[in-house]
């Protein structure tokens, strides 16, 4: 990558947009020099990290926690968006088991956008499909091992009642109040990849599935929500914590990368590794003990070779272990990412469209000839928008 | 909205990135003062125009044309991409068909690429997903009129198939020629919204798939692809050459917008709008006879008000005459200009993606409280990374 030295020689291209404002927003702020992770309203995530999920849904889209006597009637409300559409069944239906689940879920949630109809976006439409995306999840995740699809369960809770799809049994409190957790720490992360590609789309016009689906893509990718799966095979490898030591060495010395460390923007510690490695090292304390002995070679070897940078685990690295530790299996990491953050996205899309801000339409440089030489002003930037 | 005040007091805040650089780029170049659009190689459309469609293809991701003698073995390649597989097929019959045509073309394939699995982008990629899009397109029209599917004919053009498999008949050459100069002039526009959509997508590792269909949600909106549905249909209510003089100082006074006039970049004129307005006379005389009296009344209106703007016909305008006369609705225009430029989405990706940029994550500026205040710099940017 010859990226730094091409953002030295002209500050007008900024290769991945780094510190590029493109949005104001009051639904969640990186507070990286302090390791802080606010939500709407100015929570911090360790403050609302014992609050239910729906509570922090309500948050995002509304700016604050529901009344006591709202809360329950909005959790009813969420209750009743979780079946599948007749479009979304027959999408489900027509994968094949090996397909991505993460593919699996884009088209799924498309389909089901598509049978709802077109509107544009607003909490309503946020509502509906952050209750639906759970049972999408569970749906694939059962029909990829031969399981028949379960029927949600209006008495539970969306965390609950999300367990309940992927397994069919009474969900273990213990169980939901871990995933809970992980639910609520990740429900939002600012301008993240995944969410400035869904503001990208609803910039257009376009609705709010058209949005989601698109995050979703992004989230995939193994650079944003796919590095969480990367770090629990890294683990997995590792196996023991007797290795950890070697492993490292090894790694390192091969030029190799540890996966789930270092943050572009906390430098001190992300927040979310903080929550969730305390919540797995009571869900899953063989993973945890791995994971902890992996940290401390690390964080060692790391700060011997770059003293300069924030070499701390991040929200990637004990997420696994949570998710692992209530049956998700390794590949489907992403897609609980994505149930859980969709609402976030949400968020971004309703309010960028509030706020009145313009479709996205970003410049490109032109690096190509000119068949037409002539002409006055052939090469130079494009401005951008336009069809 | 108060976006240029925004963008006055910070520069650090572009609304709607206008002017940020994100990318360099041989695919296309929007020169905007010499109303010209160049693809790669340096080719005007203008010397494109009359090329096939396959041409541009192979222009688009082999950076020429093909030799002649390695023609016929590009276009088959690409007609063998044709048929929809079995997800696809499913996904497409679980729609109803009330569903929004690019709202199913997204679904349709979503479920398409889930089943073919998860590849890095590619050329072989982009060209399979090139060469189902029109079929897909084609499914849905047929399945909303409750018209039998067609088969695609290996023994046709790209064009000339896509027409056989919305109609069924021997497509009429006249049609095929006009179809194909739309499909050319719009196969890329540099970083257009739905472009860059895609670029974000491809940015975080994701595959091809995931990034066309984040395209078509960003290309739906109203205010990018929608747009020439718009423009049609603002014709269409004008109805008669001799309304268009009162249609438009009526339209003016009440401070309405003239759909399909001006450009943010084209400062002269549009070069599509003057190619697919020639096509448009000879395609649809009726829609061309009332499309040129508006023009010829809003530009005199237009130049009187905003004399500093550039107030031509842009693309939008009369290539919705094109795309009636060649028999497809208003409400599916913007399906087909996604199958026309699905081409140059995946090749803006892949180039992306080649010359190794970093993942796409800007920055947000914070407009929430914080409810620990006395830590250190609570407000402020949000870096952008991570998950």
């Amino acid at each position: 990558m010859s990226t730094a030295g091409k953002v030295a020689e002209d500050p007008g291209f900024r290769s991945g947009l780094e510190g590029v404002i493109v949005a104001e927003t009051a639904i969640s702020h990186v507070d990286g020099p302090n390791g802080r992770l606010l939500y709407r309203g100015g929570n911090s995530i360790e403050s609302v990290v014992d609050r239910s999920y729906e509570d922090i849904v309500h948050l995002l889209l509304h700016g604050g926690f529901p009344e006591p006597q709202a809360a329950t009637a909005f959790a009813a409300r969420l209750a009743g968006g979780r079946p599948l559409n007749a479009a979304a069944r027959a999408a489900l239906e027509g994968l094949p088991c090996a397909a991505e689940p993460a593919a699996a879920l884009r088209t799924i949630l498309s389909a089901h956008g598509a049978a709802r109809g077109v509107r544009a976006p607003d909490v309503p439409e946020a509502l509906a499909l952050t209750a639906v995306a759970p049972t999408a999840v569970a749906a694939f995740h059962r029909r990829r091992r031969g399981l028949p699809e379960l029927e949600p369960r209006a008495d539970l809770g969306h965390v609950a009642n999300f367990l309940h799809l992927l397994h069919g049994e009474a969900p273990d409190p213990r169980q939901v109040r871990w995933l809970e957790a992980y639910f609520t720490v990740t429900a939002d992360h600012a301008l993240s990849p995944s969410t400035f590609t869904a503001q990208v789309v609803g910039s257009t016009g376009s609705d709010l599935t058209s949005a989601i689906v698109a995050a979703i893509g992004a989230l995939k990718g193994p650079a944003h929500g796919g590095a969480t799966t990367e770090a629990t095979r890294m683990l997995d490898r590792v196996g023991d914590p007797a290795n950890a030591e070697a492993f490292v060495l090894d790694l390192l010395a091969r030029g190799g990368r540890l996966m789930g460390f270092g943050h572009r923007e906390y430098r001190r510690y992300d927040p979310r590794a903080r929550i969730l490695a305390e919540v797995c090292r009571e869900a899953n304390p063989r993973y945890h003990a791995v994971a902890a002995a992996v940290e401390a070679v690390a964080e060692r070897e790391l700060a011997a070779r770059h003293p300069d940078r924030p070499n701390l685990t991040n929200v990637d690295y004990f997420a696994g272990g949570v998710l692992s530790a209530v049956g998700i299996p390794d590949d489907e990491f992403v897609c609980v990412f994505a149930a859980a953050r969709l609402v976030g996205w949400a968020a971004h899309v309703i309010e960028y469209v509030e706020r009145g801000e313009r479709i996205v339409s970003p410049a490109s440089r032109w690096l190509g000839p000119d068949q037409e030489p002539g002409v006055r002003g052939a090469t130079g930037r494009n401005g951008g928008f336009g069809c």
